[in-house]
C-alpha cells in the first residue's frame, strides 16, 4: 500500500506515522517528491483500515498496490479451478448449460422441461424463483414445494440440480440438491454466505447489480475462508441508466474475471435483461467472450408462465440455441 | 394499467385477451389509435404479472398507471406518520438526531460518546457496524458484545437505542434495543424484513445503493404487510460513476419520498459519502430539503477509530453541528 | 400518448383539457378507472411538450405509446439499410472491419498499418484521435496533418477512410475522406450533426456514454431530417460504476438497436474498455450478438504509441483476430 | 505518479524503464516490496500517457498522486476567486441568483419576468433553451430572436445577462451579453471551450451528466489555458438509474468542488431534476451545502410555457424562495 502525505507535513509527524506502521509489523519505504512525500508499506497490509489512515490530518490519500483477495486470486493459483458436481464439470475448458424454468408450475411441468433440456445437452437443472410479491409464509411453502419437485426431477432425469437460497434456516431443506445459488441481492449477505460455505455444497455466486468485480471476488473470498472452494461465479448484469433492459449485461466482466481469478465464470443471460428475445444473442456473445457456462430460464410454455414469463425461452428454442452454442464453441477452438 | 397492443393484431386475438382480463375480474376500456389499440385495465391490477403480459405476441408494452404500493402510499393516508419510540418522536414535524459510533471500542468509550451526544440533543443512540472483513464466528461475537454495550449505554444515559440487524437468528439478542436497522445491503432480504416486522420493533429501513424510490417503498410495504407500521425510511446514497465519494447522496430522494409516502424520512449523512468532512454540509442540506432526522457517525476520537474512522466526526464537531441544524430549522419555519 | 389525470379532477377541468387537445388536431379517447381517468391521444403527438402537460395541476403523468423517432424506425422501414461507401458495404448481412491507429505517428507508420490491416481484410481505414490535453491551435494543426496522412494512405492502399470530426469549421478539410465520425461526446452537438448531414458524407454516429438507445436514435433522426441517410450507429460503452474498464460495453445494445432501427450497427471495441487485452473477447462477442462491423484501434507498435497505447492491438494480433471473426461468422450462418 | 511493476520483472527490464523515465527529465524513487517493485516518479508527470505506460508488459498499474489540473487547483491558489460581471459578484462570500425563463415566449414576456426577478433580488438574467426537436435553420433563427430579447431586457431592467452557447459560429451574436453558458452536453466540446475562452466573456461551465469532478475541472483548466479566468462552475445533476427525476443532483459536488478549486460553484436546480416542485427543496439544500449561487428557471405562467414548462417556477414562487434563501444564508453565518 502507498500512503501519500500532505505537502506541509512536519518531519516529526511523518516519523510518528512511520513508527506506527513499523509497530504494526510493516516495512516502510520513504519517497520524497517535489510536493509530496510518499510511504510505501511492505508486508501484510490487508488488515489495515484504509479509511482510518486516510482520515489522518497528515495523510492525503492511500493507494492499494495489491488486490485484497488471495484465495481466489489467479496470481496465487494460475491454473483454472474445475468444479465437479454430480457428474458435471465446469471450468478449465469444461462448459456447462444450467437450465430450467424460473416459474415452476407443477411437478409434471418441471419433469417435462427437465427431460427436454437434458436431451438438448443441459448439464445442471435449476428452477424456481423468489418474488417480493409473495408474503413470507407463502414464500416458504412455495419454496418447499419447488424443492420437492426439483428433487424428483433430478432423480427422474438424472442430473445435478440447484436452486436459489435466501435464508439460513432453509439450508436443511436443500440437502437433496447439489448446488446452492446465491442471488445477486444476497452477494453481501454474510450470514448466508457463511452458512452456504459450511454446507459443503457447490455454490453459484451471482454478482450484485451494483458490485464491482473486486467486491464479487471479496464475497467469493469470504466463502473460501469458510473452507468451501466449489464456487462458480455468475455475471447477471448491472444497474445502470439504460431503460430498455432490466440490467446491463457486463460482457467485459467475463474475460476480466477469468484473468483475476481461477474460479469458473458463467453468465445468467435470462435475468440480466429480462427479455427472452435477447437470450440467444447474449448466450452466443457470452460464449464468444469466454464464459464457462450459461444459465438460462427455459419454460415449456413461456406465454402462460405464472412468473417471469417475459424472460423464459421455450424448450424448442433452447434446443436450437444449445446447438448454436456448441457450433460456435467448436469454431473458436 | 395500460396494455398497448401491436398494430397488426387481429380482432379475434384482441378479444381473446380482453376476455381473459375480464375473467380476472378486471374492467377493460378499449381505445383504438392510428397505429395501435390500447387497453385500459380497471380494478386490482397489482397481482398481474406485467412481464408475462408483455411477453405475449400481440402485446407491445404495458404502462402502469398507479403505484404498486398501497399501505405506505400518501394517496391513501395523507397525514404524516409519527413514529414514537422510547420517548423520541420522528415525523409530522418532529425531528430526531440518531447518533453514535460505528466503531464501538469499549463499554467506556460508548458510554462517553452516548453521554456527549445526548447532551448535544441526540434523541436515539446507535452504534456498531458489520464488516465483510470479519469471519463469521467473530462477527457474531463482536455483535453480541456491541449489543451488551449498547444496552448498558441506553440505560445509563436514558435514551432509545438501535443497531443494524443482518441475521434472522440474531433477533432475540436485540430484545433490549428499541430499533432494528436494516442496512442497504438487506433492503431486499425478505426473510429478514419479515422477521423484523414480526418483532414489533421500530425499523429503520435504508435504501439500497441500487434501489429506486419505488423499490424502497415496496420493501416498506412488505414490512407493513407483516403488521408493522413503525418504519423510518433512510436515504444513504447511490452507487454511481462518481469516484470522490463512496456513494452519491440523492438529495432529491428526501422531498420525493415525503411526497410519495407518509412515513418519516431521514438521511444517513456519514455512510453515504464515507468522508467526515462532508457530514456538516450534507447534514445542513438534508435538513434544508426536509429530512425528519439525521443519522450521524460520532466518535470520541475519530483518528484512532478501529473501523470507519474516515467517516466519523468528533463529539465536539457533533455538538456544533447539532446547534447549526437547529438554527437552520428555526430559520426555515 | 396516454395522459393520466389526478383522481380528484373536476369534469369541467377535464373537459377543458380534452378540448385543448382536440384544438391541437388530436383525437381523444376517455377511459374512466376506479381511481383515475385516462386520456388516450390519437394523432401526431410527437410535437407535444410532455413536460408541460405533466406540469398541469390536473395531470399526474403521461406515457408515450409510440417511439419519438420515425425515419430510422424499423417499423416504417422493415428492411435493413445497406450503407455503401467507397466500395465497402455495411448492413443487410454485409460485415465490415474499420481499423487503423488512433495514434498516428507519421505518414510512413500510417501507410504501414493501412497496408497491413487491408491485407488482413479491413474494409475501411480510420485513424487519429482528439485529446483534451492538446491546446486548441495544436489540435487543429495535428488534425490537419493527420487528415493529410489519411488521404495519402487511402489512395496508396485503396480503401475508403474516415476520421473523427469535432468542429463545423473543419468540414471542408474532410473533403477527401469518405466518412465523418461523430464521437460519443458530440452525439448531441446539434450544429455539428446538422453540418455533417449537409456534407452528404457517410456518418458513423457513436452513442454517448450516457445516452439511452432512444437518445442515440433521436440524434440519427436529426441527421436524417437533414437529408442524409448514410448513417452507421456505433456502440462504444456506457459510463457506470465499474472501475476495471473505461466504459461498460453494452452488448445488449447491438440486438436491441437492430430491432429498433434499420440502420447498420457496429461496435467500437477499443475505446469502450480502453484495454487492448479485451479487444479479442469483445470483438467475438459483438459479432456473436449480431454486429454489422467492428471498429478497432490497430498500431504497428502499441507499446510505443504516443497516445492511447493501452487500447491498441498490434497489426499481427489484428490479422489473427480478423480470421477468428470470419470463422465465427461462418459458424453462425 | 506511482508505477507498480509486475512481480516477475527482470532487473534489466526494470532498469530500462527507469532510464527511460530519467530521460524524460523525471526523478525516480525505487521501492521494493514483498511481491512488487514500485517506482515513484518525481517531476512534471502531467504530460505522461498513463495508458501507454500501463500497457507495457512489465507494468501492472499506475497511480496518480497529484491532480492533473493546476490553474484552477485550490492548492496553488488558496483564496476564492471572485467573478465580477456587469456589477454582479459571485464567489468569496458573494452569492448570486441567476434567473429567467428557459422558455422565452416574446419580448414582452421576457421583460415582465426580468423585471419581476430583479425586484426579487436576482443578480443575473438568463433565458432561452436549445432543443433537439428544432431543425437547424429554425434553431439559429430562434436563438437570434432570443438574443435580441435578452439584450433588450438586460438594458431595460439593468442587469447582466447570459445565455447558452452551442456553436462557435454564434459567438459574434453574443457580443451584447455578459455571460456565455456552456451546457452539460458541451463540457468536452473543445473547439467551443477554446472559442469561449478567447471571447473574454464570463463563462458558466456546467458539469456533464456523466462527468467526474476531475473531468469538470479539466474543462475549466482548458478554458483557463486559453487565458480566461472568469469561470463559474455549475452542478446540474448526474445520469443514474433513478427514474423519478431527469438527473440525480449531486449535492456532495458543491462542498467537494469548493475544496478542490478556488472557482465559484453554483447549482442549476431546475434542469437537474426537471421538476418544478423540487426547485424549492433543492435550492435550500444547495445553499446549505455552500453554493455560491443558484440558477433557476422562472416563468410568468409555467403552465402555458411552450418548452420545459414542467421545470419552471412562477415569478411569485421565485420571490418567496429568494426570501427563504436569504433567511437561510443569514442563519448559517
Amino acid at each position: 500500500m502507498i500512503v501519500i502525505l500532505r505537502h506541509n507535513v512536519t518531519d516529526e509527524k511523518r516519523d510518528q506515522l512511520i513508527n506506527w506502521f513499523k509497530s504494526q509489523g510493516l516495512g516502510v519505504d520513504v519517497s520524497k517528491g517535489e510536493y509530496q512525500t510518499i510511504l510505501g508499506l511492505i508486508g501484510d497490509v490487508l488488515s489495515l483500515d484504509t479509511d482510518m489512515i486516510e482520515s489522518l490530518d497528515i495523510v492525503q490519500a492511500t493507494r492499494r498496490v495489491t488486490e485484497p483477495f488471495k484465495r481466489c486470486n489467479r496470481k496465487f493459483q494460475p491454473d483454472d479451478t474445475i468444479v465437479t458436481v454430480g457428474g458435471a464439470s465446469i471450468g478449465g475448458g469444461n462448459f456447462a448449460f444450467i437450465a430450467g424454468p424460473s416459474s415452476i408450475e407443477s411437478e409434471e411441468q418441471l419433469l417435462q422441461v427437465a427431460a427436454s433440456v437434458k436431451e438438448s445437452g443441459t448439464d445442471i437443472l435449476t428452477g424456481g424463483s423468489i418474488s417480493s410479491k409473495t408474503a413470507r409464509h407463502n414464500l416458504q411453502k412455495k419454496n418447499l414445494a419447488e424443492l420437492e419437485h426439483l428433487k424428483k426431477a433430478k432423480q427422474d432425469v438424472g442430473m445435478p440440480a440447484g436452486k436459489e437460497l435466501i435464508s439460513v434456516e432453509d439450508i436443511p431443506n436443500y440437502k437433496d440438491l447439489d448446488i446452492l445459488i446465491i442471488g445477486e441481492r444476497n452477494m453481501c449477505n454474510y450470514p448466508l454466505l457463511a452458512a452456504a460455505a459450511e454446507s459443503g455444497k457447490t455454490i453459484i455466486l451471482k454478482r450484485s447489480v451494483s458490485a464491482t468485480l473486486e467486491e464479487l471476488l471479496m464475497s467469493a473470498e469470504y466463502i473460501m475462508a469458510g473452507g468451501n472452494k466449489d464456487i462458480i461465479l455468475c455475471e447477471r448484469g448491472l444497474r445502470t441508466f439504460t431503460n430498455e433492459t432490466k440490467a446491463t449485461f457486463d460482457i467485459s466482466a467475463i474475460p476480466l474475471l477469468k484473468e483475476m481469478t481461477h474460479l469458473p465464470v458463467i453468465a445468467d443471460v435470462s435475468r440480466s435483461t429480462g427479455l427472452s428475445r435477447l437470450v440467444r444473442p447474449l448466450s452466443l456473445a457470452a460464449c464468444a467472450a469466454g464464459a464457462d457456462g450459461l444459465m438460462i430460464d427455459v419454460h415449456n410454455d413461456p406465454g402462460s408462465a405464472r412468473r417471469n414469463g417475459g424472460q423464459a425461452i421455450s424448450t424448442e428454442a433452447f434446443g436450437t440455441l444449445a446447438q448454436e452454442v456448441r457450433k460456435l464453441r467448436e469454431a473458436m477452438k
